[in-house]
């Protein structure tokens, strides 16, 4: 059965899917700055671009493509007059929304289809998913064997991408993170031209993208063997398997990120792990289904998700180790399986 | 005076900005995935995000940083309850301005004002994009001496990336394009992994980021040095003369992209240039103002667009020329400055 076919037998109206993500995920288009797909019910599926796209658009199967105007919503608020349609209120902007009703639409919130059909992963996705972890594997590998102490973050971070690409990857899956000390300690930081030091801890956060799919993976070296760094290590490490131990089939989200949160907490740090445990990763560096305390996600086999708990000391160091796993019934399995013994590096 | 105080003396009331390349042009903050931006008419200026980004934050000048929960939309609905604010149509999607709504905040559709000070460089945007097309020069002229037949489009858009990374700039602007043939005939096409032939125009567009500033330039190279290749190739490059020519302060973005319609039109391929002349270039690859048959810009000196006319002839082969250049009161000056006379490669 196509995903176009399994997506269908989840409406009870026309869908209208503008995620660029969930276009590739239903048709195999790649991304496109301006196009729609609108599935029905039964299972037909109009495609919707403009010139700049048609001719990738004709080859599509399974779809009838029509050729719009510049602005595809703009078309669509009129071929689509009169109609109920569901669409992504979390995707539309609030303009595009209006345009659609004011040519006659009447657009009613609908997301998540598509998105919970892309957290169970099919064989080939997982496969996809497989390569580009192993060449992140490979990388992350390399770099433990590389000087740090003397070298930019930027330096490290164009090693990280080049050799990600020079292995097959498409790109890397996101900017890649490489932050020493302070840089570290924020779990969103950004590289900069600065020498990283020696005495502290380098946090280094990166993936790649093989046939559309992303792998994710981070790693903390350290550029001193401190006893303080080793225990903030430790504790982090620890919070990590016991994320791990916690994932499996039937679990919620919210309890694998509680498991996780234990012996950080325990260490007088849970304040200092502000972030959730993980999330889905697939066509999309972020997606479904989400490990955090607010989840309402339950877990089931084929979710690949990420396990990162992190320890984030203001102004500092911080600690991060991420593994993407692949959820099975008994538990799951490590797509990531480049060594977290901690590393100490020159 | 500030940037943030010259968006202050457009406004008549206060303005939520959420468009990632607002937030960073206006504060210098990073991409951030949850941050806004209150802007008052008076000039004060509140900034919003998460734990994540809260230590980069606090270091921002000219802005009072308040800390939110995970989702800064929701924790804004209540902040700004009563208040009526402006707010992007255009980018904020329909469920955000309901939460914002459902929260008592009245929001207005307001967008344009950061995207038209945005539109008009100042010295150091302009130093920055000069950079980073000096630098896309260099890799135009290092791929003209490259052996393109029985190479794939994908080692080639490699050696771009890489080039750009190692001459200093963050990243490619945008994913880079290598078109051959058929390829080359879509202008949103997608490098392949096959092996360019002979006989061909290939159809190069890249560009790469300096401070956060993009460059953007297309070639068009031959693998034969056919008449028929040739022809093709010459009318582009006319287009793009008779393009680059109509560019400047006071010309509108319509009558500029007509000027450039001349030629391809009198060799009666006017269907196949089907997309605008050019579009604004800055902290993103596609801002203000736009040169194409809607736009209703005009130009003003301290633009910095694309002139960019193509020729697509459906299944067979492409040809874009394109150069980024500065508005000036009486012209344009190309930033762009490798070479546009056709090259035949082996």
């Amino acid at each position: 059965m196509t995903r176009i076919a399994r997506l269908a037998e989840r409406l009870s109206r026309p869908l209208l899917v503008t995620r660029p993500a969930n276009i590739r995920y239903l048709t195999g288009m790649g991304d496109s700055s301006n196009a729609a797909l609108l599935v029905e019910p039964d299972g037909e599926a109009t495609f919707y671009t403009d010139f700049r796209y048609a001719d990738a658009a004709r080859a599509l199967q399974d779809v009838t493509f029509v050729q719009t105007q510049r602005y595809v919503i703009g078309a669509l608020a009129s071929l689509l007059a009169g109609r109920e349609i569901g669409a992504d209120p979390e995707h539309l902007p609030f303009a595009r929304w209006e345009e659609l009703r004011a040519g006659g639409v009447t657009p009613v919130p609908a997301g998540g289809d598509v998105e919970a059909l892309r957290a169970v992963k099919d064989a080939s996705e997982v496969d996809a998913i497989r390569r580009a972890a192993a060449i992140s594997d490979t990388v992350f590998a390399e770099l433990a064997t590389e000087r740090f102490v003397g070298r930019t973050e930027r330096e490290l971070v164009w090693q990280l991408d080049r050799r990600f690409r020079e292995l097959g990857a498409e790109r890397s899956s996101f900017d890649t993170m490489v932050g020493a000390g302070e840089m570290g300690a924020r779990p969103h930081g950004e590289a900069r031209d600065e020498k990283i030091p020696a005495g502290t801890m380098v946090v280094v956060d990166g993936g790649c993208v093989v046939d559309g799919y992303c792998s994710d993976c981070t790693r903390t070296f350290l550029t001193g063997d401190e006893p303080r760094l080793r225990e903030l290590y430790d504790i982090c490490l620890q919070a990590q398997l016991d994320g791990l131990a916690a994932v499996r089939a039937g679990v919620t989200g919210r309890d694998a990120d509680a498991a996780s949160r234990v012996a950080i907490a325990a260490a007088g740090l849970g304040e200092r792990f502000g972030h959730g445990l993980g999330h889905g990763v697939g066509l999309e560096i972020h997606e479904a289904p989400s490990l955090r305390p607010e989840s309402t996600d339950t877990l089931v086999a084929g979710n690949i998700v990420t396990v990162e708990p992190g320890i984030y000391l203001d102004g500092d160091v911080g600690v991060r180790i991420e593994d993407l796993v692949l959820v099975t019934e008994d538990g799951c399995e490590r797509l990531t399986t480049v060594t977290k013994e901690p590393i100490v590096v020159g």
